[in-house]
């Protein structure tokens, strides 16, 4: 399985999809993979896209790949679901969207479901951008649908977060809450060619100036995706962000707390683990189970003597 | 502390709020108590309901507590919201419709937002469900914003689940993810009175005779929730598939699952907790995480080394 990180660092698309694809079904020599591959990181700029589901979200990322390209960047994107147990899944019509850049050497384009647990999608999510990283590209896209805690999780992988809000029927106010309000730093208003686009601009820059004592004021940019309008103030407010980033030092503070939270992932996921094979070997888990359904015992003095048959001592 | 219990099993309403209060805080006696309270649990019939935002699913477990009290049961009803960080924030206005019932003995009801991260989440609202099992109420109606990933986790601590879809704007095919389907117990097609609601119907039934190779057969109930239309269907599904559960002892099942979900969290929990007590007295972990993010170290190995230095062996 060597071969494929040197064909990785070589450029060859196919160990990018084969990598992932690895990743996602937890492949046994995945961590090995993942290890040799993290010192050829750190290169790759994160943009996290997070927004309601018809929010024109998938367009704007087409909108924006086509700048990008144009400043000869390279870039991938992945489009994550936390809903969808697929890979590749993910939604169609935006998918079939995209396929305007599958012939784009430039571009490489990754959907992701969730197999398992939500903390394994937001896990495979980091791992897969390590992959786009040292795979060359300048730029990685994560993509998110929906505006749950989920897709916040996931976003807090970006060094940049863009959150896609329409002003069409009482939105704005509905999907800004406070957990999304903390992840913006560039807002995008889609769909603003609708009559009660500026009020809800107003609305989200009233909300920002209550809720942010910041340096960075996220900027509020009235996009219309199927029109390409203001698309190149959208690429400039994320380049400035970028910038801002860059230049105050808040670029690394944010990558170590990112690393901070990979480990943490990494040291919980290999005890987990490890807890499991040790509990399976020694209990009975199905006569301790039927005795907690039936309530003559209760899941909280039960799991710390389980603990206590383990090598977690305290 | 012990008092709280005693009151709890005395029906007083305050001890409630107070033990929801304590489980949201993670307070130190939580266990304790919880151990206490589980003994009394196992009586309450859960019901778990979910929708996308502006489905009218507020509404439509407004019309249901008025069915469920016209027929002497009493009730328990959590509001999850997984995007918001506040207790007792959720929504407005759901919440101060909500209200209608707060003088009503029979009802009590609860928000609850993410203190933390979604895992916790989901344990916490099990655990208050714990609780209003052990105060008496007949039924404790498990509400969640939303249908991601989180939503899906949450609904799964219900005994039945009701997921709420619209014919709004293709709405139907959008919200209708493979976790939804398989969730799924009744469906309520909420504002049915939209021109497109029959199509729409129609479309969920196809999508069901393709997925569900199952004895029970979803129904689909069309309800108009602000006229109050068949919200008596939507409440005789709903205790049909009850009967169903209960009947076939899919119910005992079901609540074995459950269990094993429960003391599965309750071990992972304390494995965590327990591990970074002991990776923090040890190591150095800012030192660790500065020579990551410098590429000198990958996260992968490191979390390993950092393992060798604990009680958790292999």
């Amino acid at each position: 399985m060597q071969h494929l990180v040197a064909e990785l660092l070589n450029g060859k698309r196919r160990s990018v999809a084969k990598l992932i694809s690895m990743i996602e079904n937890d492949h046994p020599d995945k961590r090995q993979l993942l290890t040799e591959i993290y010192a050829h990181t750190g290169r790759a700029y994160v943009i996290g896209i997070t927004g309601a589901p018809g929010s024109g979200k998938s367009s704007l990322v087409d909108n924006l790949l086509y700048k990008i390209r144009s400043e000869n960047l390279t870039v991938g994107v992945i489009a994550v679901d936390p809903t969808s147990p697929f890979t590749g899944g993910a939604i169609l019509g935006d998918r079939i969207r995209m396929q305007d850049h599958a012939l784009d050497p430039g571009i490489f384009v990754r959907s992701m479901g969730t197999r398992g647990s939500l903390g394994g999608l937001s896990r495979s999510t980091r791992e897969a951008i390590h992959v786009l990283d040292a795979f060359g590209k300048d730029l990685v896209i994560v993509e998110t649908v929906g505006v749950g805690q989920s897709e916040v999780d996931i976003v807090k992988t970006a060094d940049t977060t863009l959150v896609v809000l329409t002003p069409a029927g009482g939105d704005g106010v509905q999907t800004i809450k406070a957990g999304i309000m903390e992840i913006a730093d560039v807002f995008a208003l889609n769909k603003s060619d609708l009559p009660n686009a500026d009020r809800a601009a107003a609305e989200i820059k009233i909300m920002l100036d209550m809720n942010k004592e910041d340096c960075w004021k996220p900027p509020i940019v009235q996009t219309v995706s199927i029109k390409n309008e203001n698309i190149d103030q959208l690429w400039e407010a994320l380049k400035k962000h970028r910038h801002y980033m860059e230049g105050s030092g808040r670029l690394l503070e944010a990558r170590r707390k990112r690393v901070a939270r990979e480990l943490t992932e990494q040291v919980e996921y290999l005890v987990k683990n490890r807890i499991w094979e040790q509990v399976k070997e020694k209990i009975d888990l199905e006569t301790l189970i039927n005795a907690i359904t039936l309530r003559e015992k209760d899941p909280y003095s039960a799991s710390l003597e389980l603990l206590d048959k383990t090598h977690v001592t305290e």
